[in-house]
């Protein structure tokens, strides 16, 4: 009798997922789930004529949001990326600084910062958040920054490094508290890039409401949504204001002047799509059970199966579970023969991003040595997790 | 009895304006009308919960503008200033080339070329079209361009110029014949703004056609409305692959992988937007009629008032009579007499955009000389237009 542990294959890890959810025949990644207001409010839109940038229910939607966030504003803008590219220039970054920031993390973290003209420098994540591992940051730092005036400039680069933008990765919330040591250290701004992270909680604070000013989706594939959609968040009364401002093209309040004092963009989240959110969020609350239920799912199916982990959420943190992810020991062919195979059993799973670093615009940007993020690249798999799975 | 001619009083113009709509109490400027498959087709998307930016309606909407304007491609994108965007992108515009654009329009024209990181060049427009003057930007061009290789720098300052972007204002189109003329002469790329001119057409060819890619808006106040959202249109057809690459975060196609191969954006166009869209478009021909009838109305009123001009369609062209505009003699002070007094008997009449040279963030850009743009935007106020008001 072999005590040895036995590898485990592709083929049973597939047949435990396709056991999970038995009632399903097809496993989609992530639909969405509309199942209270949303047609009635749309509806509204439509009767009214109120369908574009002004109405009402934008007003409400950034007033629920911000009751719910426990941020002082929400700014409601055509999506997460918009939503980054704002925060980015509320927290000063200029062409030519560096933002550092995951380099396992959606390709829109790194190109808003290109957006601003700035540069990512791309720093590493650690497994237990899957967020930027603030500890191997600070030695990092150590090495490569120096104070130079009001800031600290790479010295290998010769630029400010101005920011840094940690991702609440799946919807985990990352470990805040040693970063914003970072922050204090280096005079770096925080922006949260609570894009995935609608609902999921730091030490009982919402994520998102850390940052200067931070930003959230609703994408199709997010918690809720509105079709396209994204907020800022902030307690700076004075930046929600610009804020404001420069997502409606920067134009100066006037009754019938067209006045435009600054650079300004076209961001506004239309009337139409409010609407769809503002019924969304009154079921986050039935949403979150169910997305915690799935994951109980996967983690009842999995405990007992040898070098798989299913991704819980971190301590002092509440997740909000949005993509539930297994962690496979093994490299990218084990995680690849397992997508293969889970996808012609119509299970739609999907390994992790492809590290940013790696891709032909950012090959030249600065990045530290990454290589939890590259384990995690190839040993993650997201599972399908549509809150309808998780319905009682 | 004297036979000089009586200046004409504030007044007795807003006196005239009110008697056009007796029907209508207060006129406000510009209201999207919907009367068709709206609701039903928003309804669909919330039902089937494809709201997000992959969707059967987004592709109807594209494939119904196509066919609407006569372009081989249509792409359908969040908003018109996303449309230009990414149409300069697509006509090869680099950070510090010089585009050529109008001074009198709005300011998203300029903003686009920013976005792109060159710098407008701000050149002035004629009363007929109240669009670019050709005649006189080729006198300037003479004076100030200079063959350099494959291009034509502007020898003052020394950069490229790379492109023009003529707008169709208001939605009349502009004479884009010899607009083309100079365009061949100096090797610029011609990118129309279209934004205003869904349904004008020139000589016989619809709008946003010319160019070697184009912008159309649907914002809630333009002819149909889709909340927000724009088009980009073109006939080339690796630029339109170009195009729809670029709009969804330059992902490559792959069921699971998430590889990007350039800078992208998230513009694309969410599918209940589009569905908006699509029955908006089928209302088009009739919102059309009544547009044209609101002309009349104004037209007609207005036929005896000395010195004062509706603008009409020009010759070989078919206007959407977007938002009908009067001339006035006379000088800012005079128009904004007219506005106060209009506003005040709840009319909500505009004078032109400020131009764009006159703010802040576009004093250093070159311009010739606007004399024509600054009498037009003294003298030129926008009237009601929504279509509502040419209803039977
Ligand atoms: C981590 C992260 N950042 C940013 C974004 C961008 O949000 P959006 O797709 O709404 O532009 C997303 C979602 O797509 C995301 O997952
Ligand atoms: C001339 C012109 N260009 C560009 C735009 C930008 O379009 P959008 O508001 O859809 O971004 C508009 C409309 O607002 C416009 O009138």
């Amino acid at each position: 009798m072999s005590t040895t542990c036995k590898a485990i294959s592709a083929e049973s890890i597939v047949q435990t997922l396709r056991a999970c959810f038995p009632a399903h025949e097809r496993l989609a990644l992530h639909e969405p789930f509309f199942g209270g207001s949303e047609d009635a409010y749309v509806s509204d839109c439509v009767t009214t004529g109120w369908v574009s940038s002004v109405g009402a229910y934008v007003d409400r939607f950034e007033q629920d949001l911000a009751a719910y966030t426990g941020a002082k504003h929400a700014i409601a803008v055509v999506n997460g990326t918009a939503a980054l590219h704002i925060s980015l220039k509320l927290a000063g970054v200029q062409p030519d600084d560096e933002v550092l920031c995951p380099a396992l993390t959606f390709v829109a973290t790194a190109n808003a910062i290109s957006y601003c003209g700035a540069i990512p420098h791309f720093i590493d994540s650690e497994s237990n958040t899957l967020g930027v591992d603030a500890g191997k940051l600070s030695d990092y730092l150590k090495d490569i920054a120096v104070e130079d005036g009001e800031s600290y400039r790479n010295k290998r680069t010769g630029r400010t490094l101005k920011a840094i933008v940690p991702v609440h990765t799946l919807g985990h919330p990352v470990d805040l508290d040693p970063i914003i040591e970072v922050c204090e250290r280096y005079r770096l701004e925080l922006v949260e890039d609570a894009a995935e992270s609608l609902g999921s909680t730091y030490k009982g604070r919402h994520t998102g409401t850390f940052g200067i000013a931070n930003a959230i989706s609703f994408n199709g594939n997010k918690i809720i949504t509105t079709g396209g959609g994204g907020a800022i968040l902030t307690d700076n009364t004075p930046l929600a204001t610009r804020a404001k401002h420069l997502v409606t093209t920067a134009k100066q309040p006037h009754p019938w002047k067209y006045e435009h004092d600054a650079l300004g963009y076209n961001y506004r989240l239309p009337n139409i799509n409010a609407a769809l959110g503002c019924a969304q969020l009154e079921k986050l609350p039935q949403l979150l059970k169910w997305k915690r239920s799935i994951y109980s799912t996967y983690q009842t199916a999995f405990s007992e199966t040898p070098q798989v982990r299913i991704v819980g959420e971190p301590d002092s943190s509440q997740s909000n579970y949005w993509l539930n992810a297994l962690q496979i020991q093994g490299d990218r062919s084990f995680r690849d023969a397992i997508i293969e195979s889970a996808h012609l059993q119509g299970i739609a799973v999907r390994p992790m991003w492809s590290l940013l670093n790696t891709m032909p615009m950012y090959l030249e940007a600065p990045a530290m040595d990454l290589d939890t993020s590259e384990r995690l690249e190839q040993q993650i798999i997201s599972l399908p997790s549509s809150a309808i799975l998780g319905a009682p």
